[in-house]
């Protein structure tokens, strides 16, 4: 049984106790035998016979809370009466809301938000475009869009089913960037129908955030966006990926004295995000890169590429190396894998150059497993939360936007993505750092903030901001 | 100069008055005799020389507020630093917010909201559909989408420029029904293009709330939209407003002593939102109903009416009266304007039957102004907030699409119409009915009440309802 107990597999197991039987003891012995973690016990209720309890217990998966609750359901003395799920508590009725900003108590509030007053403020817009960005949402609202194709680990889930992910996303942009999100599914399959629906519905938005959408789509649709729509259109999947990727190796490299430009990087897994991180880290100064897919490295040689694999060919693997992704970590200084777990094996790192960074970012499960990996390396990050230095998107998505929303900038550069990453990576200080903080936590708001005024920083040295912060606001 | 001084044309303004001179009396004065309303005084500081007001002054429209500007700018000891538009302000930066439901304050409840643990909620949508109502924010997120195609009464001006009244009507929506809607504004003209944009953001929505879309494109787009989606399509100006006149026909009626079914009903405006309330009013009993468009009656005979006036013209006008509106108003009940200010005058109406109903709606000026028509008319309404009896949609669309995402059904249908309309009349008692008082404020829960509850009942009698509400939740 894989994984660690976690909050995310958690129930909340509702218990009628029998005095005098068994007792809560020999509950609580039951549930950390089978390898349960209790979070919390309340007891909502007791009488003469019985006392209920609320017992609430971390677990492994899905099959590892059934166990458990056979064990219980089999104790004596003890009915199990409910159990419920905390992550389907949490989604029940959906996890955002839209609310007014401001209250609507009498007639004359009604008269100025709706009609007539708001009559003027439309022919306000109507004779100059451009005060959209003030007089409505439209100034602080990305849509977070996604056609269900690629949702998390599980493919192809289509639209309704992908929603809480984009719910979820729209509640961390609110809750690490202060930006309003909406999260809008689209029932269409064919890029080209889904890039007219996007550019149908973008007159409300100030930024697009593309979701879940597998490959070639996604790279064609943001392609096409940015080309065609004045506002900014982000791949997060990819972007805020490759972000966080290339601040975590700035800081392994700083920790372990290694230059990016001497840097051998070997990457395993080049689908949308893993090619976004080769361009970034090559742009940041990597030279010695080289990329597997499942036909083996990405070389010049090689024919039946992609376009964006034949471009990766082109500007990495300056050896043009064709042999295997274990011959290729002899002497490597990095391995970075957006791939799947089990790829490599623990001992393949043995051959790496000294002081040996991993970042194994497969989700749910590492290509390696960072226990099993621990005496080759020395700076390991995961894409999970049960391990230090976690590579999580939501380091990135909310400041970046936050940023290009407040300098209403019409594009996210690849300078801006630069300069992103070296200021988060800039948020752990010299004293800070060290092998299992190496990026910060997404509780940390320096990170949030560091990233968006980076973006700003970027919009206005190179002209691209359409508007200039002249207040101190945050 | 036209109509009262009201709050939807406020300015904020703010004076610094040299003491010992002209005083504020003196500029209190200035505002009044100009017809402007002094609605509050702040006084934000003051030194040895000055003392510095903000005056909130109600205007009767932009020019005027002009006058008074430069009436106190001339004073002498006045200086006017500062004039801010309520309105506008109301509007800086949108006017509404997207929030989380639950708080986000540990990595536990990160991973329940967000990856791994959304994983699971993915996966039994995607097993299972129905659940999206329960677990995403589908089950209360309605649609109000816009071409900006024909946007109150200022016509096309595009998407962006209606945006405010969509952010309005999403207000509305919270306040009123406690329902979530989001604005989503249409960069397409073609209603083919328009309907393919809905129906792929569709299964995000419990409902899609159509607003201020101009015919013919409204009906096509509803029409099919009916039948390809499987959640309810409302045009607001349509079926909203023949709600709440049916509402306030039935009161006048009663007020009146007078029968549906005996009533003459002479409309003037057969559009969208005329042609759904004579088709509302003659399902609920009116028989001797004659619409006018600007080509004269509606009748039988007439070429060139378009599918819509052909209806009216087979199913009203029993008796084929071709006069012109004037002549029809000799021996009518009611007059219902749904067209331009100035179509009748006052005198018009002195050959109708006793106890004449006049409902002038027009948007922002009514038909005839209820002043000069007093001496004229027993009952009367119009569309503003400045006088009695205001026939405002707000009192309709929160309340019914609260009752069609409470029973879930898929359809708003014209039963459910009818017996919201006869809900919202009887939420004024046979004591409190007044001809100042035929319909209820906007600001009485009772209304919205009742006609969420009038869906509901005839979505659970008609097996309509796809959720039968078992708890006693309001």
């Amino acid at each position: 049984m894989k994984g660690t107990p976690s909050a995310s597999y958690s129930l909340t197991i509702r218990l009628k106790i029998r005095r005098g039987g068994v007792g809560l003891h020999t509950v609580l012995e039951t549930i950390a035998t089978a390898g349960g973690d209790t979070d919390g016990i309340d007891k909502p209720g007791s009488d003469n016979e019985f006392v209920t309890r609320d017992i609430t217990v971390l677990l492994r998966n899905s099959e590892h809370g059934e166990e458990v609750v056979r064990l219980l359901t089999a104790l004596p003395d003890v009915e199990v009466q409910h159990v419920s799920d905390r992550t389907f508590l949490m989604h029940l009725g959906g996890k955002i809301d839209i609310v007014p900003r401001r209250e609507v108590k009498t007639r004359d509030d009604l008269s100025m938000i709706y009609t007539p007053g708001v009559a003027r403020v439309c022919k306000a817009i109507a004779a100059d475009p451009s005060k959209a960005s003030s007089l409505t949402m439209k100034g602080n609202m990305v849509a977070v869009i996604s056609d269900g194709s690629r949702v998390l680990s599980l493919g192809d889930i289509g639209p309704l089913a992908g929603l809480p992910v984009m719910e979820g996303k729209a509640v961390l942009f609110k809750r690490f960037g202060g930006v309003n999100a909406f999260p809008l599914v689209i029932d269409a399959h064919d890029p080209e129908e889904i890039i007219k629906v996007i550019k149908a519905v973008a007159p409300g938005f100030s930024a697009i955030n593309l979701e879940d959408i597998a490959s070639p789509g996604c790279y064609i649709i943001e392609d096409r966006l940015r080309d065609e729509l004045d506002i900014p259109v982000f791949h997060d999947d990819q972007h805020a990926t490759a972000i966080v990727v290339l601040a975590a190796t700035i800081n392994a490299a700083k920790l372990t004295r290694k230059q990016l430009r001497n840097l051998k990087v070997v990457v395993s897994g080049v689908g949308a995000a893993g090619m976004a991180c080769c361009k970034l880290l090559l742009a940041a100064g990597v030279r010695n890169l080289i990329g597997y897919n499942i036909g083996g490295a990405i070389h010049k040689g090689r024919t039946g590429l992609t376009a964006q694999e034949q471009w990766l060919a082109e500007h990495s693997n300056p050896k043009q190396f064709t042999g295997s992704m274990q011959e290729a970590l002899k002497g490597a200084d990095m391995f970075l894998g957006l791939s799947v777990a089990g790829v490599i094996k623990a001992e393949d790192l043995a051959v790496m150059r000294r002081d040996p960074i991993v970042f194994a970012l497969a989700n749910p499960d590492p290509e390696v497993s960072p226990l099993e990996a621990k005496p080759y390396v020395r700076v390991m990050a995961t894409g999970g939360s049960d391990y230090p230095n976690q590579i999580n998107n939501a380091l990135v998505f909310p400041g970046i936007f936050a940023g290009a929303i407040e300098a209403r900038v019409p594009n996210i550069t690849d300078e801006m993505k630069m300069e992103a990453a070296r200021a988060l990576a800039a948020v752990i200080t010299a004293d800070e750092r060290e092998e299992d903080y190496i990026i910060p936590s997404v509780f940390d708001p320096r990170a949030h903030k560091a990233v968006a005024e980076a973006v700003i920083r970027v919009a206005q040295r190179t002209g691209q901001a359409r508007r200039i912060r002249t207040s101190t606001k945050s």
